[in-house]
C-alpha cells in the first residue's frame, strides 16, 4: 500500500494496467430479452435472405420474354395456369404462355422469370391480358440478394437496439449469445448514515450514495447488488466487505476515504487481500481522497462521501472499467458545448472538475453554470449539478463567456 | 370506418384527440428498483436537511467569540471538555472558555456555534491552543440549509435517473409513487412469417417486426408483450387480436393492411369493437396503408410488414402516445444535423421520410446518405439506417449538400 497523490492521467492509466479489464464472459439470452444487451459473437447468417425468389408485388408470375411488345393497345395474351400462396412451395410450373397468380411476397413459381402488376392486368376466367411488357427479374427479389448466407450481419460488441434486434430476428435467431453483465456490489459507510425507509434517529442522517451509485451502475450497463449502510465498525465492515467481494464482480464503497479518525476504508480494504490498495489519493478536485484497490481479481473503488463527488468520481473512473467488463468499448461520457458563466478557478496543481447547471441564454446560448459542491448544500446540489466541466492542471482558470465542454451526468434531452 | 387519406399532420391531431392519451395510472415501486421509472407525485421533504446543525470538518466545537484575536502568535487557550461523536445527539455542552472534539457530519453541541478546524490547534492532555479566530457558524452547516421541511424537491413527472434517485434516498423514501408502465401487445402476420427458433419451412421467412418493435418498445418507456406470429386466417386472427386486447393497454400490428387479398387486417380491426378504424391511410411515404383504431379505450395500431417502415411510422406515430401513458412529456425523436449526399426526391403530395444512413466526412462533416427501402433489401436497409429526413408535402426535393435535420433512430454515441 502506497501513499503518493497521483495525477488524474497516472491514475486513469495504472487502472487500466492493474486491472486490465476485459469482458466478464458470455451466456446465453433470449432475443426477446435482450434489449440493450451486448452480442458475443458475430451474427453470422445461416441463410439466404430471403430464402427464395419472391415477389414484390401482387400479380401475375410470368415468363418475361412472353409480355414483350405489350403496351396499352396492343396487350398479350396469357393462359392463368393456377395460383401461388403466400407461404409455401408454388404447386404451378409456369409455361410459355402462362401466368400463375401471385401476391407479395410469395415464391416465384417454377418457369416464371418476372411478375407483371395486377394493375397491369385484365382477366376473365382463366384469360389474362397483359397491358405492359415486364423485364427478367422485374418485381422478383432474388434469392440472398439481402443476405447471403455466410454473410456477417452484426459484429460481436453490438449494443442490442431496435434494429439490430430486428435483424437478428430475421437470422432465426430467437437465442443469442451475448456479454454477461457485470455486478457491482455498492455499499456506504458512516456512523451517521441510515438507510432510507427505516427511522431516523437523531444525530443521523439518510444515505444517498448506495441509492444514487446504484442507479448509475444501471446507466452503466451493470447490475447494481444493493449492501447498503455498513456502520463504520471494524469487523462488521470487514464481513461486509469480505461479502461484498464474493457475491459481485466489482465493489463500490463510499465515505471513510478522508483523513478523520472514522476514515478507515483505505487500510480496511488493503488488509483483505493481495494485491490491495494501488491508488491512496488523486490530484483532482473534488475526489482527492478517492481509493482503489485490486483484491484477488476484483476491482474495489472507495469514493467520497460527498455525493455529487461520488457520482462525478464514478464516471470517470469506475464507469470506464464497468463497460470494458460489460463488453462494451468504453464510451467518453456524453458532452454538449456551452459558455461559462462566469469564472471558474481550478485548484492548484489537481485537475478540477466544476459541477455546473446548464441553463438556456436567449443570447448566449446554453449558459454553464458553477453549483456549489460544498458540504452546505450537498442534495440541492445533486438535484441541479447536470454535469461538469473539466479544467486542466496547467490551467489557472475558465474566464467568463469562454467556451467550455460540459460532460453530462445525462443526456439532456431538451437541449 | 372511413377511408379519407388524412395528411401526416391531420393523422396526428385526430390520433391526439381520439385517443386523449392520458398517465394510465400510478403505483408504489421501491425506490431501488425506480431507475427510469417516472415519479408521479410531487416529492415533498418531511424532513429538515441537515435534520441538525452540522460540523463540516474535523476539529473543535467552539463560542466563536471565544477564538476572537486568536492567532499564529496568540493562540486563545480552551479546556477540552468533551467529545461529540458521529451519529449521535451530542453528550456535552459546550460552556464560554470551553471546547468539545467532533468530526465531520456530527452535531453541533449546545452552546457552541462554531468549529474550529484540527489543523488550526494544538492540544496537550484537555488543554487546547486555538490558532486562528473563527466567526459565528465558520464550519457548521446549519439545519434545513440545504432541504426544507416541506419543500418540494422533485416534481411528478420527473424521469428518474442516477441524481435524483440520490435525491429521493436523501429525502428517506424507500418506496414511492411512479406510473404504470402501459404494456403493448405486439404481433406480426403474414401467411409466409416463422417465428424465430422455429424451423423455417419452404416458402416462408423469418419475422422480424414482432421483435424489432418490442424492442421499440422498451425504448419508448413501454412494456412489450410478445405475441409473435398470427396466421393470416380470420378465425385465429379475430382471437389473436381479441385477446391482445384484454392482456394490454395498447395493440400493435405489423403486415396486412395493404390491399391485397390476404390484407385483412383493417376490416378485422374494425369488426373488434367501437368506435373502430378511425385512421386508414396517411399521406406519409414510406407507411401509407397505416391504420389506427380505438377499441373501446384501447389505440391500436395497424403498421406495413416492412420492417424499417414500421420502426419508422412507430416511432412517428405510437411512440408518443406510448410516453404520455407512462407519464412522460411526448419527446421528439433526437436529431443531428447532417449534409445531404444527393438529392433526394419526395413522394408528390405525401410527407415523405427518406431512411438514411450517417457517415463522417473529412471535408463535409456529418453526411446523411439514403439507403435504399424497397423491398429488395429489407434486413440490410434496417442495419443500416441510422435515422430518417423528413421533406415536406410542397417541398420537391432535398438538394445535394444542403443542411438537413435527421431523426435518430437511436442515439448515435460516436457523433
Amino acid at each position: 500500500m502506497f501513499r503518493k497523490l497521483l495525477t488524474y492521467e497516472e491514475a486513469k492509466i495504472l487502472i487500466q494496467e492493474t486491472f486490465k479489464p476485459k469482458p466478464l464472459g458470455t451466456g446465453q439470452t433470449a432475443l426477446l430479452e435482450a434489449h440493450n444487451r451486448v452480442l458475443a459473437q458475430d451474427a453470422i447468417s445461416k441463410l439466404d435472405i430471403p430464402p427464395f425468389n419472391r415477389s414484390t408485388v401482387d400479380g401475375y408470375a410470368v415468363k418475361a420474354q412472353d409480355t414483350f411488345g405489350a403496351d396499352e393497345n396492343q396487350p398479350v395474351k396469357l393462359q392463368v395456369c393456377g395460383m401461388v400462396s403466400i407461404g409455401e412451395l408454388p404447386k404451378v410450373t409456369v409455361s410459355k404462355g402462362e401466368a400463375a397468380e401471385i401476391v407479395t411476397g410469395a415464391p416465384i413459381p417454377e418457369g416464371a422469370d418476372a411478375v407483371v402488376m395486377v394493375e397491369d392486368t385484365e382477366r376473365e376466367d382463366d384469360e389474362l391480358n397483359v397491358y405492359g411488357s415486364v423485364t427478367l427479374n422485374e418485381n422478383v427479389q432474388k434469392k440472398g440478394s439481402d443476405i447471403k448466407k455466410g454473410e456477417i450481419i452484426l459484429r460481436s460488441g453490438t449494443i442490442l437496439g431496435s434494429r439490430e434486434t430486428g435483424v437478428l430476428a430475421a437470422l432465426g435467431m430467437a437465442k443469442i449469445t451475448t456479454y454477461l453483465v457485470p455486478t457491482i456490489a455498492v455499499l456506504s459507510t458512516g456512523g451517521e448514515v441510515t438507510e432510507p425507509g427505516k427511522e431516523l434517529l437523531p444525530g443521523k442522517i439518510y444515505d444517498i450514495n448506495a441509492y444514487s451509485l446504484s442507479a448509475a451502475v444501471w446507466e452503466s450497463g451493470g447490475k447494481p447488488v444493493y449492501v447498503g449502510v455498513v456502520p463504520d465498525e471494524k469487523v462488521e465492515l470487514q464481513k461486509a466487505l469480505e461479502k461484498a467481494l464474493v457475491s459481485a464482480d466489482i465493489v463500490m464503497t463510499s465515505g471513510g476515504v478522508s483523513v478523520g479518525p472514522k476514515d478507515i476504508i483505505p487500510a480496511m480494504v488493503d488488509s483483505l487481500g493481495e494485491p490491495g490498495v494501488f491508488i491512496s489519493g488523486i490530484a483532482i478536485k473534488p475526489g482527492k481522497p478517492a481509493t482503489v484497490a485490486l483484491i484477488g481479481q476484483k476491482p474495489v473503488f472507495s469514493f467520497p462521501g460527498h455525493p455529487t463527488s461520488a457520482l462525478m468520481i464514478f464516471h470517470l473512473l469506475a464507469k470506464p472499467v464497468i463497460q470494458v467488463m460489460a463488453g462494451k468499448q468504453p464510451m467518453e461520457m456524453s458532452s454538449i458545448k456551452a459558455v461559462a458563466d462566469r469564472r471558474m478557478f481550478s485548484a492548484k496543481g489537481r485537475r478540477t472538475f466544476v459541477t455546473v447547471k446548464l441553463v438556456l441564454d436567449e443570447t448566449k446560448g446554453i449558459v454553464a453554470e458553477p453549483v456549489e459542491t460544498g458540504a452546505s448544500g450537498a442534495i440541492t446540489t445533486l438535484a441541479k449539478a447536470d454535469g461538469f466541466v473539466e479544467i486542466l492542471e496547467n490551467q489557472q482558470f475558465i474566464d467568463a463567456d469562454e467556451e467550455v465542454r460540459v460532460y453530462l451526468f445525462k443526456e439532456k434531452e431538451n437541449f
